[in-house]
C-alpha cells in the first residue's frame, strides 16, 4: 500500500528501498549497470508497495513500448486471424505485446494506421497492405524507425523492410495443370487487385501454363479486382452466363470462394458435377463443402510465426539486415475437380 | 522542414508562430481557452514545419491516448472479427483509434491483456471475456479508470461497466420448440463453458422448453465445455455413437458447428436427412452447406456498434451511468431441420 493512501509512486519505492530515484529508474529500464543486490532491493520494495510502472511514461523514456503493431487488411478474413494469432504467440514469448489495427481493405486507412502506430511508438510493424503501390503508405512506412515486416507484399523502395512471401505461383501452376490434365481448356480465374502481389503472381502463373500448353490467353475468363465475397459472386454470375462459359473455375481467395458458392447456388450449378472448382487457402467452408473443394494450400500459422521471427530478429539486433523468407504452396486434391462434363 | 535539419520540435513551432511554448501546447491539447487567431497561427506553423506531435507524450500529459482497447477471446472466430470491424468504424468516426488484443480463449491471458491495456492508458475498454467468473480479470477491470463495456458477459461486482447482451434465451427456446414440433424428443445441445453467459442462457432456455413440454431433463444429451471446433467434433461423435443417439442436434456456436460437421462427415451421417441440425450465428459455412443450416441469428454488426456507442457515451460524459443494451435473436429456418427420420 502507498503511504499516502493513493497509488504508490516511484519516489516511495526509492525511499523504502533506501536508494536514489535514478537507481529505481535504472532497474525498471533494465539498465545493465545495476548490481544484483540493488535490483533485489528495488524489486522487494516494488512488490511490497504494489507499485505499477506507467508503461506509457516508461516507453517514452526508453523510446520503447515493448509493443509490436500489426496492420491487417481485413480482420473478417479468417486467414488474417490465424496469421495474427500465430504471430502473437511467438511475440508474446519474447515479451512483446501485440496491438492490431485493421484497415478494412482501404489503402488510405493503411496509411492512417501506420501513422497512428508510428506516433504511438510501437517498436516494430508487421503489415499486410491493401495496395502495395499506394504512395502514401510507402512514405509512411519509410519514416518508421524500427523494423518493418511486410506480409506477401513487395515494396522495392522500402529498403528498411523484411518480407514473408508465399510462393503463390507454384501452387497456381499446379492447379492450372491439374485442370488441363482433366481436359479443361476454358478455365476461369477470379482474384484480387493486380496491385496486390498474390493476385499478380497468380495471374502470371495461370497465363504461363496456358502458354506452355499452346493455349491462347483467355482474356475473357480472368477477373481481377477485389478479394471481397461480392466480387466473387458478381464475377461468377457473369462468367457462367456468358456465351462461352468456362468448364472450370479457380477462386483466388477464401472470401472470394464464399461469393462464388453463393452465385453457383443461385444459378443451380453444382461444383464437382457441372463445374470443376479450385480455391486458395483451406478454411472450414472448402473442407466441409459438399463435395469437398480442391485447394491451393499453405501453412498459414507458419506464415504468421515467420513474420514474428523476422521482426524479433531485428528488434534484438538493430544492425541485422532486413531479409526475405519465402514459404511454399501445395495442391490438395479433393472431389470438386472433375473432368469436363459431357452434356 | 526543421531549421536544425532533424525532426522539427515544439520549440521551433512556437518560435515560428511567435507565441509561447505553453500556447502551442494548449492548441495541441484542444484547450478551450485559446483564441481563434492563436489557433490559426499555431496550425500554420505546424503545417509549414511538418511538425508531428508525439502521441505517447501527448497522451501522458492529457492522461488520454484517444485509443480504445478491445480484448477478444478468439480472433479466429469470424464473429469477433465482424464485431470488432463494426465497432472500429463507429469509434473511428468519433476520432478514436482501436487497438485489439486477443486472449486466445485463456482466462489468464484476459487478465494480462486488460492489465497491459490499462498500463498503456487506453481511454476505454471493450471486452469479451473468456471466463466472466475469473477473479483476476474482474479485479483488473475494476482497477481501470475509464469506461468498460462487457460484451455478452455479466459481472455483477463490476459496477463500473456497461454491457451489450444478446437475448440468447429467446432464440434457443424457438429453436427447441421448432424441433419438438417436428417430432423430436431426443435433442442434443453442445455449447461453451457454463462460466460464459451465452452458454448458461442457452442451457437454461433448452431445459425450460423441455419442462414446459413435460419432457425429462436430457442430461446425457447436453454437453458444455468449450466453443472450440474440437469440442464440437468429440461431443458429436460421442453423442451419435451412444446407445440412444439424439435425432436432432443444436450447435451453440459457429466454431462448434465446424467440429460437428467434421464428425458427421466421419460417421457418414447427413444433416437434414439422418439428423436435424441447428447452429448459432450465421456464417458462410451454415449458409452454403448442403443442405443450408437453420440458425439462431442476431445482428452481429449492430452488436459491435452498440458496444462502441456505450463506450463513447461515457467517454464524452464521464458522469453518465453505465447501462445495459439487450439485442434480440431470431430463428432462420432452413432445410437442415427435418422431421424425425423413420428408419
Amino acid at each position: 500500500m502507498s503511504e499516502a493512501g493513493g497509488r504508490p509512486t516511484i519516489k516511495e519505492v526509492a525511499r523504502r528501498a533506501g536508494v536514489a530515484l535514478s537507481s529505481v529508474s535504472r532497474v525498471l529500464n533494465d539498465h545493465p549497470d545495476v548490481s544484483e543486490s540493488m535490483r533485489a532491493r528495488v524489486h522487494e520494495s516494488i512488490t511490497a508497495l504494489g507499485y505499477e510502472p506507467n508503461l506509457l511514461a516508461a516507453g517514452l523514456r526508453r523510446g520503447s513500448s515493448r509493443t509490436v503493431g500489426f496492420i491487417v487488411a481485413d480482420l473478417r478474413n479468417p486467414l488474417y486471424a490465424s496469421i495474427v494469432t500465430a504471430a502473437q504467440r511467438e511475440l508474446g514469448g519474447a515479451g512483446y505485446a501485440v496491438v492490431i489495427t485493421s484497415s478494412n481493405s482501404e489503402a488510405e486507412r493503411d496509411e492512417e494506421m501506420a501513422r497512428g502506430l508510428r506516433l504511438r511508438q510501437v517498436d516494430a510493424l508487421i503489415v499486410s497492405l491493401t495496395d502495395e503501390t499506394h504512395p502514401g503508405v510507402i512514405e509512411e512506412l519509410a519514416r518508421f524507425d524500427g523494423p518493418v515486416v511486410l506480409l506477401d507484399r513487395q515494396v522495392p523502395d522500402l529498403r528498411n523492410a523484411s518480407t514473408v512471401e508465399t510462393d503463390h505461383g507454384t501452387g497456381m501452376k499446379r492447379a492450372t495443370r491439374h485442370l488441363m490434365e482433366l481436359g479443361h481448356e476454358r478455365i476461369a480465374l477470379i482474384t484480387g487487385p493486380l496491385e496486390a502481389r498474390p493476385s499478380a503472381q497468380r495471374v502470371k502463373a495461370f497465363l504461363d501454363v496456358h502458354r506452355e500448353n499452346g493455349l491462347e490467353y483467355p482474356e475473357d475468363l480472368v477477373r481481377t479486382g477485389s478479394f471481397e465475397p461480392g466480387f466473387g459472386e458478381g464475377s461468377t454470375s457473369e462468367l457462367l452466363q456468358a456465351d462461352r462459359p468456362p468448364t472450370a473455375l479457380i477462386a483466388g481467395g477464401n472470401q472470394l470462394l464464399t461469393g462464388v458458392l453463393r452465385s453457383l447456388r443461385g444459378l443451380g450449378i453444382e461444383a464437382g458435377r457441372d463445374l470443376a472448382l479450385i480455391s486458395c487457402d483451406d478454411v472450414p467452408l472448402s473442407e466441409l463443402h459438399t463435395p469437398p473443394i480442391t485447394v491451393i494450400d499453405r501453412d498459414i500459422e507458419e506464415f504468421g510465426r515467420a513474420g514474428a521471427r523476422l521482426a524479433l530478429e531485428r528488434l534484438s539486433d538493430p544492425d541485422a539486415a532486413p531479409r526475405k523468407v519465402v514459404l511454399p504452396t501445395s495442391l490438395v486434391l479433393r472431389e470438386s475437380t472433375v473432368r469436363v462434363p459431357s452434356h
